[in-house]
């Protein structure tokens, strides 16, 4: 690509462990080839209101270890604002970006493909900390958050024991179970509930009554903040919806805990892990896809393949068409919650 | 003492990570002195009901990792059961106990020390996993939450800091605020509430206001599960008591972000460590500690010590009246919270 | 399989983060599907000896958070013992087992494909710390270790920092830079040496000139224990092998480390990982792992898929022939080791 | 102190966990005193050739975390300079410096006892990763290294039992046993050899040879780099010393490990944990400790308690003399050890 002098990097929605691993690949690996680097802030807000800052290898070069994103980040969207992409046009032409690196979930990614094709040509670099990204077998930041939620029902196991207890679990996941389910096999945990498969509560109330008669008197039960049950109505019994009409995070975890205390007269509490899962320093795991991803998309940019987002296949990290990720939501597959179900009770 | 052929142990109140460490130092000291040990389950309940089983140094050889306590707790006091005293004796001499090791906080050992006038020669380990017994410095388990708490908080700074945005974070301590103090201070929280200090919300939303002026856009707050403030009646904003008349948890931190949020206009989430913060394989402060209090334990029936507990005195282990112990709550002095205040803002 | 009543399951070689999950899913899996499971101690030993304990469910529940093997593990290859492997079809028969998981690497998975062949229907499940399989993604118990090789190179920068100081860390890998190359990309180091890259001290030495030079006055080395070099050679050099002819464990970070600071003047230390990196508690990422794979094995013996080992290929977890795993050693490829070299220096 | 107006701080001696604590502390309290603060460079070495950078709140907010020292540090003695004390005096002089806090061992405090007295007026802090300074309870860095130690013991454990090996693992301290002592009692060793003790290697082997004999097939075995035997020359067996006559790193554990096997014949690796101690982020208990030792450092200044260290004595921090401090290896008493031996075997 003989006519990139500049590229602007900007990172939108939830912030996850691993962004800045993304950052700081983009920067060196631009360094690499000659490019100077803009760091946009706030997300594509950045974009609407011309808000950047230069980076250079020794401004990130520092920052693998550090949660979040120094970019900072925003849920802004130039095509919910009027004259927004026609805004972020101008302020691209005016910063000198020849090319924009966006890292970011369906929505994010959603506006550079439609800026690619308006005339702001944009690689995609995919991130969910809920893992519901198609196109792509993990994003980063998930491990991390998996083996947060792992530890802290590690804990739980030893503290529901001592009790005689049964502890319910509320782990990230508004439409896809994957980190429930993940974290639930990682920690052994005795039933599991998701959005995906609407588990009966009755079912996990027979199973909890069969381990205190055999013995094992305590029970950890696992649920997804956007679980939905076959015999439990979350929003009717709850009766605390935000304003987007959900269940408040750690509704459904009071209510199930209080459900299962009811129908079965066993002691059972309630913790709720919410924006503790997100921050901190990435595993390793995560700090090496998210450099492998930057690396990437640096890549991507000298090849011109443009519309495109880096994803990990396999072993591999390929560019695939930022068109292909955003298309469906990934859910958790039956067969997949069902290794996770062989080891309930 | 030429007299003792067999020990009972047992572990009351919350549980603790350090627990399993004590049980293990009396089994093998026990096992030097040539004594039987019978590990009582429950707590005082296994007295009532003659709940016991043996314990050798091949049951607790691995216990030292483990969290939560294998003789199981409950909170139970005989001295609240009709003729529960009685029964305990009659229970005592039934199970050939000639003395008994009570790990617990105040209650427990209040009752250990009754127990020792009426006959049953107990000596006691303290354990309270908010630090608040007088008598010794600190108390095993408490650093091990602290860890945890400080750990969560330090990955709300790169969540807060990614999203411009004010966390709170309830940290556990009904009556003290030593654990909210500790790990706001480990975790540079920008304000700290305890039960102790009764802080002004007003002084807060200040310092957040001046925070975001100057360029720190983010803040985190730390604020005990118990505490009051001089400007906000907790209770009566958040409606939810449980059936103690406390503030349910989680009460605080929620009421307590919606008033930053309305008095600033920040947006404010908030978080509630709950019951992960007392499971989990202790930190090596908390097995050593735990170890030489069972040692000093089983020394203490060796010398005769009764209705004393070990305590940890600077860097020894020294035997003092439980009725020192329990006399007083030992809260956050002024002049502790003043080196935490130095950082906030 | 109308005929399996009962099935063995076997650990062989090196012990790994996550041997104990697979276990753990086979013998649940075998409990869903009717069958009973003999555990054989000490790997392909064990069935020479006809050494070998029942597992239930119950026997296994807990051990999912336990790092090595509760069946042990050992080096035995039954083809390379006199009447090994009539001794194994014999023992086989005498202890009723009707087919046999065999979970190891190149070697324990060979034999289990001879076995195969001879009549003794086997599945496997490939285990390498090293990642060096080929047929598979990823292989259980890696991500811990990277972590723990991680998390031992992070400490190492803010030592060095403090002290100018270089410092030379040797990780695990005889024959593949993998653990090195993850590890080192992981925690920022300055340099990185493969068995398969070969590079140059020379290269090195003015890398870290340059550092120091330009004020960041300490740097990071990271080394595979089997790394080989373009001009140096270990072997002569340190007059340190072990009874295979290698260069001791240490003896490659002991040698170069002395070569950098003869060169560059500069203080330069080593640390050697050793046995610390396979260890523990694994992650929730192998748990998982493990689990998946343990489940996939039970599945491919009711399939009747003999002789093929449980594969992670993408998001899948397939059955794939164990002769391709153990033909070829899987290296790291020019490309990885790329990415990883853009952050040198 | 009316007159006080700009403070110096230095760190000398090894790195360690916590320092960065201790300089945060010192820079917001003097801020609240209205104090300048100076950064002196490399400890000593700084006042010898006036290298300092002023220290803000701003520059100094986000160190809580950081292992290591920002101001990086040095073995550098004044008084073993020519000239050297009068070179001190006139810089400090010349920076303004009126007065200073050195953060230290044995060895830097000696120093800055001495340069009170010669008309600089300095306030210590100690500091030593062994835990072996007279005059206070423990040190900061010293619970973060503990644990590191106690974590890689907790993973030898897994990996010795699936193999039926012996490990012996060798923890820092020279010429104390302290951390040593505590990992050991923390991570189950079976047996511990310090300085101290001067332990037999033959009852250690017997005790192994019990194990292997009721069928526990494994042994951990911690030993200080410094530990000393009563039937065994390490300096004559390893052939190996350093510059100060002192056994190199890693000595003492391969020789231990070589005549353990040769003794018992029982396979025997080891491992150096070295370099890996001292580093990272410290626990809460570190980066409290520095807090309010650094914030007692500023207070005794104010107070004009000039040629004293600030000392943790049971649950709070005093100033004691510098000189009681300093004149005294603090070893690990017999009845310490003693308990950590009830659990041998």
């Amino acid at each position: 690509m003989a006519d990139i002098k500049k590229i602007g990097i900007l990172t939108g929605g939830g912030d996850c462990p691993g962004l800045n691993a993304v950052i700081r690949a983009v920067v060196f690996k631009a360094g690499e080839y000659g490019w100077q680097v803009l760091g946009v802030k706030y997300g594509w807000k950045g974009m609407l209101n011309a808000d950047a800052i230069p980076l250079t290898r020794n401004d990130v070069k520092d920052i693998l270890p550090l949660g979040g994103t120094i970019l900072k980040t925003s849920r802004t969207n130039p095509y919910k604002v009027e004259g927004g992409e026609a805004k972020v046009l101008e302020n691209a032409k005016k910063m000198g970006i020849d090319c924009l690196v966006a890292v970011g979930g369906e929505d994010t990614l959603g506006v550079a493909n439609k800026l690619t094709k308006a005339g702001l040509r944009c690689v995609g670099v995919p991130k969910t900390i809920d893992n519901d990204l198609g196109a792509t077998d993990y994003t980063f930041g998930y491990q991390t958050a998996v083996q947060i939620a792992s530890d802290a029902m590690d804990r739980l196991h030893t503290t529901a024991k001592s009790h005689d207890r049964v502890l319910v679990c509320e782990v990230m996941g508004r439409h896809a179970g994957w980190m429930t389910v993940d974290a639930g096999m990682s920690a052994s945990a005795h039933w599991i509930y998701t959005p995906e498969a609407k588990g009966s509560v009755e079912d996990c109330c027979k199973m909890l009554k069969e381990r205190y008669a055999r013995g094992d008197k305590y029970g950890i039960v696992a649920v997804a903040e956007g679980a939905e049950f076959s015999d439990l109505d979350v929003k009717a019994a709850s009766q605390t919806t935000d304003s987007f009409g959900h269940v408040k995070l750690g509704g459904v975890a009071e209510t199930l805990a209080k459900e299962i205390e009811k129908r079965t007269g066993l002691e059972t509490r309630h913790v709720v892990l919410g924006h503790t899962q997100r921050g901190g320093s990435p595993l390793a795991y995560d700090r090496i896809l998210g450099t492998r991803l930057g690396n990437k998309a640096a890549e991507m940019i000298k090849n011109g393949q443009f519309a495109m987002m880096a994803s990990l296949r396999g072993e591999n990290v390929e560019a695939v068409p930022i068109e292909e990720a955003v298309k469906t939501l990934k859910t958790v597959p039956p067969q997949y919650y069902d290794v996770a179900k062989t080891f309930f009770g």
